[in-house]
């Protein structure tokens, strides 16, 4: 599969969510402006790669892609309630989100925290609204809300924060760092697919290392773009790490052994499809490869 | 049963849902800051009356008790989230909470909103853990999700705290408020229990309306004893509604006529119980009684 097409076949996907985006939230039940606030960062954009890889791998072990679109979506409600809380004031006091007004810039920061816990309790029903199987719909929901979670996303938040008093300074604490603040939620968006899909337990474990593999390749070329981006393809500032004192893997690294770590990871990625074939295998290959080459 | 049973029946399940939260969150995987501003507010105290609603329920309908209590101790989390969130600055501003500094007053507010984020995600992961029949798990746990959401909980919270431009000025608003704002959680707490018990429709009906019931009786009660309460009995300030210029039912209706509505609804909640016998229900019922009687 070409970059193209693999491009072409990520943007049909995205396309695919959004569209299922535009009937939640339309509930009478839900008070105004919070349907609006929750509305608002959840169709703000981004690259639904965390619905997609759901998709994607559901479909590669045979799945329907209509039986999981809800489950999904929820997927990217989990990711907009943690943007959203992330750029609360008291977080990292984030005032712009995707060239728009971050939500508490717009809606205030009350309701900015309710549309938070809005998106959140509201994708844990969604998830448990799916049609397929109980057992495999409550499986695949453990596995979300365990990497949502204080082991996962909220625990590495944590960590970034330097709430924890230490904040990540050799590679195997920035590893843990977004392996449990990114990573997780990657994985668990492949390993969800697969449970909804009937995935045998070899299937699974693969299904965990892609999405692990390909999130910790993602955030290494997050860093270096960060560095040797051009800003006007990346829609955000460079050399923000570099003003927030982050650590990084460039910084850890240097550069050159950063881009090598990023394409051996992308390497993993693509080794664990090892025995699938079809369109589907092809994408995820394709879009293990497109995650470090990437220039926007 | 006497009152002096009922209460102590009361305080025998209360102290085995306490016994549950020891062991919880004692995890090396979850960052030690987080894990203890999670674990501050959790066992801070409480009367625990969603776990124990669980477990009465499941209980009656012929459950056993060991089968839930995982189940019954996530509803305590899942409102000790809300109450960490509301305590918030940019919220009620809370800094004392049972007499004790609240969540961000001793963790600071990026940790406490962090905390309440994974007191929410835990408590998911906890009902999803729940030994009970898949099908019984994920409807129960449906039921949960939609009463703590943007229908529920958290847009009750965006009505009482005004946000949508309207607060509550008719009897029918203020029950509106309460019924999301409170009523759906206690509501939620008995219909989850029936379900896990393999409740028929008649009596999840049954569980349902009781909870409901009993929840805006409670409320009721909660705002005379603001008027005419005794601070030290109470352990908290009186007069706060007024001080704060809130929406209350002695304010709409007058003292007397709120003392009405309160022993009606009590009442309304024991008839739900018509037909069912033994101490599981006459637990119930004398809870009802005693919501709206008690000094504290």
């Amino acid at each position: 599969m070409s970059q193209q097409t693999m491009k072409k076949a990520l943007e049909g996907y995205r396309r695919e969510v959004e569209d299922c985006f535009a009937e939640l939230l339309q509930d009478e039940a839900i008070p105004d402006s919070l349907s609006q606030a929750m509305r608002y960062s959840l169709v703000a954009g981004g690259k639904r790669v965390r619905p997609v890889l759901c998709l994607v791998w559901h479909e590669l072990l045979g799945g329907n892609r209509d039986a999981v679109m809800d489950f999904a979506a929820a997927l990217e409600m989990i990711h907009t309630y943690s943007l959203v809380h992330d750029d609360l004031p008291a977080m990292d006091n984030d005032a712009v989100r995707r060239g728009q007004p971050s939500n508490h810039a717009r809606f205030g920061e009350p309701l900015a925290i309710l549309a938070g816990d809005g998106l959140l309790t509201e994708a844990m029903h969604h998830m448990l609204a799916s049609e397929a199987d109980p057992p495999r719909v409550v499986r695949a929901s453990r596995e979300v809300t365990w990497a949502a979670g204080p082991r996962g996303m909220v625990g590495g938040q944590v960590l970034d924060m330097a709430l924890n008093g230490a904040p990540p300074e050799t590679l195997e604490q920035l590893k843990t760092m977004h392996g449990m603040k990114t990573g997780a939620m990657l994985r668990a968006a492949c390993t969800s697919g697969a449970i909804l899909a009937g995935a045998s337990s070899s299937d699974l474990e693969r299904a965990g290392s892609y999405g692990a593999h390909l999130g910790l390749a993602f955030q290494v070329a997050d860093d270096i773009l960060d560095i040797e981006g051009d800003e006007a393809k990346l829609g955000k500032p460079v050399g923000s790490d570099e003003r927030m004192r982050k650590s990084t893997y460039p910084g850890l690294l240097g550069l050159e052994q950063s881009r090598r770590m990023g394409r051996d990871l992308a390497e993993q990625a693509v080794q664990t499809l090892d025995g699938y074939s079809g369109e589907r295998a092809e994408f995820l290959a394709d879009l293990a490869k497109y995650v470090v080459q990437r220039t926007e």
